[in-house]
């Protein structure tokens, strides 16, 4: 069994989390999602979208990909050290990193891509990039793969990464079977932006 | 404000609902989400995602717009004349009805689409259109558009749909701009499958 942990936050982007949810869970290997937070308990999206989570300490199993969203909460949490000290003991202990839309300026904030090349929200660009200048940002790019780590342009680009990401794993026909079932249609050139 | 009421069902799959509620709550007007189903608590979607809803009986507010999702839990409430009933009751009383993937299979047992134009999941296209012969089934539509129902195709199509509800609310550079936040590439034409 693989595990995804989720790290979200108040006021995550929605479709951040539950685009790249649709498609790595229809995965047909078994796969399954832990959603956490720093505290557990109930954490709304920026839409209201109450979601249960358990707190990143009581994470019942090790994390083999962890998926880190973004949305207007992150300008909050890029100030907070307890924060990004998780993010990055979450983000050391795993085997892939999977960043959506702002998620990657958290990344940057704790240095997790320094000398990396990454990408991030569009509309967001220069407060995300800001972040970090150690960070080889790609501003044309649908997402970048750099190592273990993969990051996104914004909000919808996280399901066409989640979809290169089974590619890269799985083969690209079982990328494009899941987008079929979804009737997707997946943005698979990952620099076309 | 409007109130737009997501009726959600353990196994409903996760973006059919996810991906609407991006795009209808990227409005810029007074739009809130209620998350109800039959009993309340905890509901899981396919891929485990546990929300947080509310019983259909508690609702706080009327329903402006109800959003009937799809997913493989289509199955058993299909043979639940409570729920049925409860969907009835709900789409009755609502301005507009959209209804994602199957669940336009549901809508259509109920007999809430008889004589009217609608489209569903083509995955589970039979499935589906067999759960009643009074509806003018369009297989090749994204969406269709018939009074005050809109359905969608399978999973994805449910964006294109938003967008295309917003579109005709308030305009098509409406529905464009919110595509362009989420970086979404619109399939607008909802013939076009």
């Amino acid at each position: 069994m693989q595990h995804i942990t989720a790290l979200v936050f108040d006021e995550f982007e929605t479709l951040d989390l539950f685009g790249p949810v649709e498609m790595l869970g229809s995965l047909k290997a078994n796969y399954s999602f832990q959603f956490c937070s720093m505290n557990g308990g109930f954490i709304n999206s920026v839409h209201g979208v109450p979601l249960a989570t358990i707190a990143v300490a009581d994470l019942p199993n090790p994390t083999d990909i962890l998926l880190i969203v973004g949305g207007i909460g992150t300008r909050q949490l890029i100030e907070d050290s307890q924060f990004l000290d998780t993010l990055t003991n979450l983000a050391n202990d795993a085997k892939w990193v999977l960043s959506v839309c702002t998620g990657s300026a958290l990344l940057a904030k704790a240095g997790l891509l320094d000398n990396r090349q990454a990408t991030s929200n569009k509309i967001a660009w220069e407060w995300a990039t800001s972040q970090s200048d150690k960070v080889n940002w790609i501003k044309k790019a649908r997402w970048v793969v750099d190592g273990k780590y993969y990051t996104s342009a914004g909000v919808s680009a996280g399901m066409d990464m989640a979809l290169g990401f089974i590619s890269d794993r799985q083969g690209n026909d079982a990328a494009v079977q899941i987008a079929k079932q979804a009737e997707y249609r997946w943005a698979s050139d990952r620099g076309c932006d």
